[in-house]
Parts: structure tokens; C-alpha cells; sequence
């Protein structure tokens, strides 16, 4: 072993007698508790300039050490030292990879040259020399793509195949995405698209494996449930049990190289017909014995790695669900989900500011004539003045919902926040794709849209996202694919004539929709 | 779905008709079965020149298609196409694919037209503007990077993550491999060495695991160990009952998307002393009860796939292997193999073939002085004007090796035999590695050359490859990653002093060593 090798295993022995880092290491081994230890670890923010220089330097034998070389020490170094660095280090220490790990790009030009310096032979060669020159050439393409590789792909490939390193990836991904919420660095950018397509290859369904969550599993995975259920939140073990028990059912990604953690699950209950409010679902005893579900509703799903952004494990976990439920109960014939309406409020409340605007030429009104008489009409006492699109915007923004508790604001705000909302999922778009985050990720698994429920949540958030209305997207195996298909080249969105009929053009559209 | 999608879902609907194909599918799906059926189907060889087509026709579907159509449906059409075809067939359509689907090469030059066209910006931009060149600059060298990636690319990610994909890569690069030996085909050899890299990442450490094979295991999955076990050949099932039982372990490793076929197995025997012979091994009754195990023998390492060649999964294995086998038994100290030498009579004889050669000047005298004599002297009546080494040609090359019959020819060949196998696996080097296929594969995994055992393996195979000659590697945990490393960067080859002192020269060379 080299004197590098020695002095880099030398620390790595001492680190093991300070509790803190030994900590860290825990935290490397069992990456679950990462953030909590790691937020105590920034808390204490004992890093000085020489700490960081020496993860800096840990980062570079990481890179350049020769592949047989001690490279699992160097590894568990250089994480263990990131742990320990402070957000701002850690900035500083992604730029640096970012920046002076990416392309020999004197080689790439040089390669270049060689490259244009020969003339594209033919692929089918006759002749002994022709054979040698397509070798030569293929060659120098070999080359000229490696050398286009940035150097940091060995830093993920070693990691990815280091014991932790996958979930290492996934932490390091987590810190370039807030930093690029900040601030928009283009060679971290550059950076972020390649660590995100090495983890897309890395996290493919062949890799993934689908695991059935029950009560039988250990605490150390069903606390990680608690803790990532994003939808609707697990608020004990008595509530988490009934959500493994009878007449539910829940299911999880799992990779081998993050043990004891899903990438990401899936909530799932089994009922008569397609639930309408979230009530419905969050039960305390199962409604109806199993055998009579007809209905798998998919009520909650959850990914735990913020790192994992946009790559999308859900479609093929809900495919792989379907399946395996219709095997399991034949009699169930329906997929659907009661989903929550992340942007409806935001994108609705700042259309309604838009009233503001005194010229009328810049004020979109959103409102059919109908349905402004109508709100006009209901609301003479408050209306001094006030056009139908500023009551509505007063109504909607009332403190703690005021709206909701009396039955004639309800039914008077019931037809237009329907059909707006029809309207906002269906047509609002941003680059060609649904505007609404989770109706764009269950269109491009192949949903279609299926009903709007009124009054489906009426929690604080769920009236705050979407003045308490849900959706059900609806999975039918038959046309998934078709559906996806449409949506990911055309951006068409499947809906149910119900919700088609809510927004008028659509009808057409829906018209020529099987042609 | 678009109508070429129907078709091809029509195609294989029917195609699930005919018995033949789906035995095909069969064979697709539990994939050991595919060289059996595939000689079967290719002794029926009922490909016409149109069945080639709709095969051809498929695979380039399999490239084309967009992600989210039915693209499950293409690739089992194309495998199952593939298992049909005929090996020239096969040839045919991996070279098609080789050159029809390598590289957009327009593409290429338009993009490094652009790419020159822009100076390298600076990496810390001070200003808007620069943040804007340099994001373009970004976007364009990914570009270059992605368009110089193959369209095979696709067709190998596709099939990696399709069911029964990776048995199917592997086999495909079987072809490949074989074809290659017949002829060498630049463009075949681009996507060999393409497709390689491909695998290795595939199966990485992270992605394989590792597992006991014992006699619980499925029958299907001891089969595989009867049919691929390389070494020593299990004749029955009462021989493989002894393998896995007391004083032995197998370990094998088994990746999730190949399930019930180890990639790659390893077998220990648990002995008090490292075994000189190959009887001392394969006993009928464990000579010693294995607590009293002081040393873990690796006798047998058999990988299953010819379409894995080059990639070196058996390093990871053994190391792991150790690991366990350490925790497991903590009284157990010594790791070794008893291996063969399969290139060391065949080196030897073409050594001892120069002397036919009149012309001394050309002749290489690989015997010493005295070994010279001593033939001379013990051969007297066969010699008739016979030099040493043709003697020792005769010998070697008598009719089912009538010396090993002989205690005098015995001890009067053991000494040149045996001084010249050591020098045979210490000095003899193709590129600077170990000459011997077994012994650099143990080298590069960071083993030493223990001792060298004279009569250790009478079998025929064992007589052939080494005149009964096998060898103990020694794997020190302490200083693997030591011996493979200076093996790697300098092709020194670490051996006991016994193993040494036969190779004169070899003294001060082992002196200098530990400078």
C-alpha cells in the first residue's frame, strides 16, 4: 500500500474514536436517521477551513485512486466527512466537483481532431486495410466518448456500488436540488442531469423490488412509513396498523443498496365502489369484508428520497400493484385513486386577483354570466361594489374558511369551483403537460380523469390546496399505455365525459377523441 | 394504440399458438433451458428468409419505439425471434445491428461543428451573460455526448430492464464472442466491447448477491451447479449432497433478474492443512470434524456464463466469501485454492519442441546442466543420440502418459517439472500478466503463489493441462488489495520462498520486495 493508502486508512482508524463521528458512520451504515444526526452535526458546525480541505482531499483519492487501491476506506472517508460538512461547505464542495471534476476538455479537442482527421470508413470493409481503418476509427469514437464523460461519473459509479453510497447519491442529489432552488448554477445543473441519469439506470425496475408492507415487518421499516407518508399523515401505531390490516393494503419499492427503507410505497384500500371523500377511506373498522371489494383505491402514495426528484418509480409500482392485486382478487375490476388537488387554490386565487385590474382588457373573467348573477344575488350584503370574481376572492381567503360553514356559501361556490377546476386540470397546461404536479404524474403513468368530488377534504390543507375538492384519476390496464402514450406526444388528457362536460370545449374534443 | 402496436400484439398473440414458440417463451422465461431448445429449434431451422425479417423487424421496433408504447409486447417478440434464428441468422442480424445502429455520424459532425464554434466559457461566470454561455455550453456537449452513444444502447437498456432481459444480453454477447473467434469484425468488436461495459455495470457488486447454495435450495438451481461446475465434474447427486454438506460450503452469486441460476460459484472445503492433492479434497466422509477447521479451500470456481467473459465477478466473490466464512468460523485462519494449470504443458511442450531445431543458436535450452545429466543417465536405453529434451518430450507425450506409471521416470522428471512450472507461472507474461488464464485470475484478485504440488491431480485433465501438477494460491486479507494492486500497475507476481527459490533470478527480486 502506498504512503497515501496508509495515511488515508491511519484516519480513518483515528475518526472511529471520536463519538461524533462514529455517530456519522451509524448514520453512513443506517442512512435512514441521516438528516436528524446530520442536522446536530451542522448544528455544532465544528468545521474549520482544514476539515473542509481534508473531505476536499478525501474527494479527490475518491476519484483518481486507482481502482484496486483502498478505495473503501476512501469512501467511507469522503461520506463520512461530507456528513460532517455544513450546508454552505457542502455548496462550496459540489461546485468544486462540479467544476473542476467535469471534462478534460483539452483532450476532447484534441480527440476531436483526430476524429475529423479521418474520413467515416464503410461499415462493411472488403479489403485487410479497410478492416484495420474501421478498427482505428471506432476506436478514436471510443475514445472521444469516454473523454466526454466528466470525471465525476467515477465518484458515482464507485459510490453506487460502495455499501450506503446509493442513499450517499441520493443525499448529495438532495443538497445540489436546494442549492439549485437558490440559485441556478449552470455547471451544477450540468452536474445534477448526469447524477440524475446515472440513478434513473440505477433505480430501474429491474432493480427495484416490490415488497407487501404488513405488520410483520420490523419497526425500523414501518417507522420509515410513519414518517415519509406525505398524502395523509399516519398520526400513531394504532392508525399505521389499521393501514397494514384488513381490507387495506400497502406496497413498497425497495433496493437492495438501502436496506430496511422503500423508495418509495403505496397505499391502497379495498372497497364496494370508488370512494368519494377521504373519510371514506381513513376508516377505523373496514366498511365491508374483503371478499366483496370490487374497488382497489389507491389513496396515499409516498416517495422517501427528496433526492430522487423526478425520476418517476411510481408507474411502474402502480402497474406492478395492479397486477398483483387482480391476481390476488380477481373480483376487484376498478383502479382508481382519490387524489389530492396540490394547485388548484394557487392557480385559482391568482386568476381571481386579476379582478383587481380596473381595465377591463387585462382582466380575464373567468366567470360564466350565470355563475356571477348567481354569486351577486347571494351576496348583496357584502357586496358594495365588490364584481362577483373580488367576492369570490374575499370568500375564498376568509379566515379559517369561514365559507365552509355555512351550507349557502357552499352550494353558491359549489357549481364554478367545479367547473373551474375541470377547467384548471384539464386545460391548464405548463409546456404541454397538465399544470397540476400530481394530476401531470398520474396522466403520464396513464390515468384518465374520472370524477370531481365536492367537499372530498375538508382538512385544513385539502381546503387550502383545492377548497377541500379531491379527483379520482382512473387506471383501466386495457388502455394505460394508450393513454400515456397520447398524453406524453400530445399532451391529450383522458377524462370521463362527467368531468368533460364541466368545460365546455373538451365536449368536442371529447367527441374526436376515439377517431 | 397505433396499428403497428396491434400488429405486433396480434403477431404474438398468435405466435403463443404454436407449440414450438411458446416452448421458445418457455425457454425465454426460464432461460437455463436455452441452449438445449435452442439446438433443437436450430436443428428444425425453419427460418426463411421472411421469419428473418419479422425478426429484423422487431429488433429495430425494440430500438424505435417510443418509451411508452407497447413495448413489453416488441421485446419478448424480438427474444423469442432470436431464439429461432439459426446461428448464421443470428450473425447476420448482430451485424445489422453493429452497423446499422451504431451512430448517427451527420449528427456527430453537426454538433462538434457547433461545439467548436463556442470558446470554452469560464467555469465561474461573473455575469448573467456568462451563466447563459455557459449553460449553452453545457447543453451542447451534452448533446455530443448522448449522439455519439450507439442506437444499440437503447435496444441493451431496454432489454436490461424487460424480464428475462439479462439472461438474454448474455447470451447474445455468447454469440458475439463466438463469432468474433471465427473472425475479427471491427464494427462487432465496437459493439462487443459496448455492450461489455454495459454488463459490468449491470453487475456490479451492488446489484449481485450473495447466497449459500445448500442442499435445501430449489432442485432447479442445484442442476445449474451439476451442469456448470468446470473443475472437478460432479458425477451424481449423491457427489453434489457431499458438496454442500459437512466440512464443504458453496457460495454463489445471484442476480435478481436471473433468478435460480448463479452467475458465478464458488466451493469450499474445510480441512486442517492446505491440501496438496486433489484426493485430499473430494473425500466421500469430511476427514475432520469442522470446528477443527483451521483452513477454507477453494477448489472449485465455475462462472455459468460464456456471455460474462472478461468480467471479473469471481474477485468480488472470494472476498466476500472470506468475510463470511472468517465470521462464521473465526478459528479458521488460512484461505487457499488447490488450482489447476491449464496453459503449463502446452507452454512446455512447444518449449521443448525448439529441440528439433538443429541450429543451436535458435535452440532455447530450458533445461539445466544437471537435470540434463540425470535424463541422460536414467534414460540411457530410449536415449539412442536423443538430446535431454527430447527425452523429456518422449516422456511427456508417451500414450496415456506411461511415466506416471514408472516411480524412476516419476522422481527423475519431478525436479525439471517442477522448476520449470514455477517459472512457467512467475516469469512467463502475455502484456505484462501472468501467462497462465487460472493464475491471473488469482493474482489480479490479490492472491500469492503458495506451493506447488507435485503429483496433486493424476485425472487425464489434470496430466494434460500440468503432468498432475496443481498449485495453491494463498489469500492473505491483510494484503490483498496490496498484491493485486502492485500486480495491476507493475505485473509483479507475489510467492512464497519455496515457490521462489525454484526461479533463481526470482531470489533477488524477492529480496528487493519489500523496499
Amino acid at each position: 500500500m502506498n504512503r497515501k493508502g496508509l495515511a488515508i486508512l491511519m484516519r480513518t482508524k483515528m475518526r472511529s474514536l471520536f463519538p461524533a463521528t462514529s455517530k456519522i458512520n451509524q448514520m453512513q451504515l443506517s442512512p435512514g436517521e441521516g438528516n436528524k444526526l446530520l442536522a446536530q452535526q451542522t448544528s455544532a458546525s465544528t468545521n474549520t477551513e482544514r476539515e473542509f480541505e481534508v473531505v476536499r482531499e478525501s474527494m479527490n483519492s475518491a476519484i483518481s485512486m486507482n481502482k484496486t487501491e483502498v478505495l473503501d476506506a476512501v469512501l467511507n472517508e469522503f461520506s463520512e466527512g461530507y456528513f460532517s460538512l455544513s450546508s454552505d461547505d457542502r455548496r462550496k464542495l459540489l461546485l468544486i466537483l462540479a467544476r473542476e471534476y467535469d471534462l478534460n476538455r483539452a483532450q476532447v479537442h484534441e480527440l476531436i481532431r483526430q476524429y475529423l482527421g479521418l474520413e467515416i470508413p464503410h461499415a462493411e470493409p472488403t479489403s485487410h486495410e479497410e478492416e484495420g481503418r474501421l478498427a482505428a476509427f471506432y476506436r478514436i469514437e471510443w475514445n472521444l466518448r469516454h473523454a466526454l464523460k466528466p470525471m465525476y461519473e467515477v465518484l458515482f459509479e464507485r459510490l453506487n456500488t460502495h455499501p450506503g453510497g446509493l442513499k450517499f447519491l441520493c443525499i448529495i442529489r438532495k443538497d445540489i436540488l436546494s442549492i439549485l432552488e437558490e440559485e441556478s448554477l449552470a455547471s451544477l445543473r450540468a452536474l445534477d442531469s448526469y447524477l440524475k441519469e446515472k440513478l434513473i439506470t440505477w433505480l430501474s425496475p429491474a432493480a427495484v423490488e416490490l415488497h407487501q408492507i404488513t405488520w410483520d415487518d420490523p419497526a425500523s421499516l414501518l417507522e420509515k412509513i410513519v414518517a415519509y407518508e406525505a398524502v395523509h399523515p399516519i398520526s400513531n401505531l394504532i392508525d399505521l396498523k389499521r393501514r397494514l390490516g384488513v381490507g387495506r393494503r400497502c406496497f413498497g419499492y425497495l433496493h437492495r443498496a438501502i436496506p430496511g427503507e422503500p423508495l418509495i410505497f403505496i397505499e391502497v384500500a379495498l372497497l364496494k365502489n370508488v370512494a368519494q371523500t377521504i373519510q371514506e377511506v381513513l376508516w377505523d373498522d373496514p366498511p365491508i369484508p374483503e371478499f366483496e371489494a370490487t374497488c382497489a383505491l389507491f389513496y396515499s402514495i409516498s416517495s422517501t428520497q427528496p433526492g430522487l426528484k423526478g425520476i418517476n418509480l411510481g408507474k411502474f409500482l402502480i402497474k406492478r400493484v395492479i397486477d398483483l392485486v387482480k391476481r390476488e382478487m380477481p373480483n376487484i375490476s376498478t383502479f382508481a385513486t382519490l387524489s389530492p388537488i396540490p394547485g388548484y387554490m394557487q392557480w385559482l386565487l391568482s386568476k381571481l386577483a386579476s379582478a383587481e385590474i380596473s381595465d377591463p382588457t387585462f382582466r380575464e373573467n373567468i366567470l360564466e354570466p350565470e355563475e356571477e348573477s348567481a354569486l351577486l344575488d347571494a351576496f348583496t350584503e357584502c357586496a358594495d361594489g365588490k364584481n362577483a370574481m373580488e367576492i369570490m376572492w374575499n370568500l375564498l381567503t376568509s379566515t379559517n374558511h369561514e365559507w365552509t360553514k355555512s351550507e349557502r356559501m357552499i352550494s353558491s361556490l359549489e357549481a364554478p369551483l367545479m367547473r373551474l377546476c375541470a377547467r384548471y386540470l384539464l386545460q391548464e397546461k405548463k409546456r404541454g403537460k397538465a399544470l397540476d404536479s400530481v394530476a401531470n404524474f398520474h396522466l403520464q403513468n396513464g390515468a384518465m380523469i374520472g370524477r370531481l368530488n365536492w367537499m372530498a377534504n375538508r382538512s385544513e390543507k385539502g381546503l387550502l390546496q383545492s377548497a377541500g375538492i379531491m379527483v379520482n384519476y382512473i387506471y383501466r390496464l386495457e388502455n394505460i399505455e394508450e393513454n400515456a402514450q397520447s398524453y406524453f406526444s400530445t399532451g391529450y388528457i383522458h377524462s370521463s365525459s362527467d368531468v368533460g362536460c364541466l368545460v365546455e370545449p373538451l365536449k368536442d374534443h371529447e367527441a374526436t377523441r376515439d377517431d
